[in-house]
């Protein structure tokens, strides 16, 4: 990942440093007390990508990524949110349970300080443990729906919002807070069959034509959709014996395994939170325009599709703990 | 694999020689007239890992393990199944479509010859091409199937086997034919999962004892047992859960996976082969027991359990390919 760093002049003066730190990146975002954003600044510098272990590797980060910032402008508030409140982060803030909105994760919140006293307020991640069934976490995602929330107060009602990616989040909503949410593992899935399985074999590098691509992956939707309880051990392996017998090109192979993939996920997150709650996607375009065709091929109704909604939510959190007056709104 | 060679004095002539010969192993019998093993041989020359490649790595390892065999009893039949079949192989045998029996083996069978003049028949695979669903392929279990058609002649009338492995099968058969077939490929899932995924990171080497072994794989039988359709790429997801929230220790969480895999293979093949036919289990102990544990626990028959009927199964082979005048049944 490269470096970006844009600055823009005449504007309001900045009330915020949020920090949008995961595993594999680190993004900044100075923004003004109507939580427009001034000026960002990122780099690959994610929590297992440290200069240096510990601490002081984050501390590290934070002063090349941000100094110019805090030199200009001492003393601004500084959130972060992201696995750098993980076991592995800079400090472990440990998981809030649901039900919970903004302030829940700023009551969860936990401090941490460089040796040059600049002070992070880093945000919980979320524990949904619902009777009779395995806990399910999230560490980030909270964070994009305080952001959704905030684009789209209409949505505070009630939603149901899709993260897709490699571990895929189905998140229910109601006035405000998230009530439940599961964890797919989509995404991760879909990269160990590939490169991992035999699976893989037969896949080829060159892709597939356009309609060829999407004739396989809406043959992986079908079977999805036409599947029982425990079918998709037995369904992945249409991937291979499709291939062998020269039902499907090589080239097509990945597209239909990507289409069974999802369309078991979709399946299962429509049934999980059944109802008349609108559907919101929040990701990567590309990733979200699979998963509004697998919604439209399953008669969901059409999902809103948000963009990056991280720095909004992290400003969210931030006026939630008080850290900011919020000004206007202008999402 | 270590080589075995074993001799027994004083049987009855030798009538032929059945290689079974997979992907990463040889395995010869030298065999009498009424299927009784006389001699064995194995090597670790798969197909995938002859000492040279192409017909003359085949023609050498046969040489070297069947040498002596092929010197004393100059003319035996020589017949073979397994991988040795595939596109890969010493010769292609395509694929035979169900409904099959060892007599459409024989009629599908492929002869490859080597430089010393030895014929070697090989068997095919079969294709299971449902309509409206995928096709399935298996090369190799037919052969263990047929086997245990010889060892337990009852069972031609109706029985349904189960095949636990890397890939397994699940196969129905009516009147001495295979009429359909399903493979599942839950032992795959498991190792790419456990080596190549998140969920590998918080599983230890340590093995658990045995009753928290034993409680971690019911876990995940319980949680197969309660799944729709599409669950398993969310249910998966609690190996991690259920260790980072402290709720299983890091030892365990290998057997709720495994639970949790062949419990959904258990819930969509018991499914899949609705009915009263026995089942019956074929392959390695420990993982047969497995098996017995997640059948026991969906409330099916208590199922048969065979050991390796691939010896058997190359002599029904060879007997219905006119090689063997059968002799005596003495399984």
């Amino acid at each position: 990942m490269g470096e970006t760093v844009t600055d823009k002049q005449g504007q309001a003066p900045p009330a915020l440093i949020a920090l949008d730190w995961g595993t594999s990146s680190f993004r900044a975002f100075l923004m003004d007390a109507s939580g427009t954003v001034l000026a960002q600044a990122a780099g690959p510098e994610g929590i297992l990508h440290l200069p240096r272990p510990g601490a002081e590797g984050f501390a590290e980060v934070l002063a090349a990524r941000c100094g110019p910032w805090l030199a200009r402008w001492p003393g601004l508030p500084v959130v972060a949110g992201g696995m750098v409140g993980s076991a592995q982060g800079w400090r472990e803030a440990p998981y809030a349970p649901c039900p919970a909105d903004p302030a829940t994760l700023a009551r969860a919140a936990v401090e941490a300080t460089t040796p040059a006293g600049v002070r992070v307020l880093i945000a919980p991640g979320l524990l949904h443990a619902p009777p009779g069934a395995p806990p399910d976490v999230m560490r980030g995602e909270e964070i994009q729906i305080a952001g959704a929330l905030r684009a789209q107060p209409a949505l505070a009602a009630r939603a149901r919002f899709i993260l897709p990616g490699t571990h895929s989040k189905w998140v229910e909503l109601e006035e405000g807070r998230i009530t439940g949410f599961a964890t797919y593992m989509t995404g991760e899935l879909f990269a160990v069959l590939r490169h991992h399985s035999l699976l893989g074999r037969l896949m080829t590098e060159v892709a597939p034509g356009a309609e060829e691509a999407a004739a396989a992956f809406a043959q992986g939707l079908d079977l999805a959709r036409a599947s029982g309880p425990g079918d998709l051990p037995h369904q992945i392996f249409a991937a291979r014996s499709l291939g062998l017998t020269g039902r499907m090109a090589p080239a097509a192979l990945a597209e239909f395994l990507s289409g069974l993939l999802i369309g078991h996920e979709v399946v299962s997150g429509l049934a999980r939170t059944e109802g008349t709650a609108p559907l919101v996607l929040i990701g990567e375009a590309g990733l979200c325009r699979r998963y509004a065709t697998a919604l439209a091929a399953f008669g969901a109704p059409a999902p809103l599709p948000l963009g990056n909604t991280a720095p909004a939510g992290l400003f969210h959190f931030a006026v939630a703990a008080g850290l900011v007056a919020a000004g206007e709104t202008t999402p």
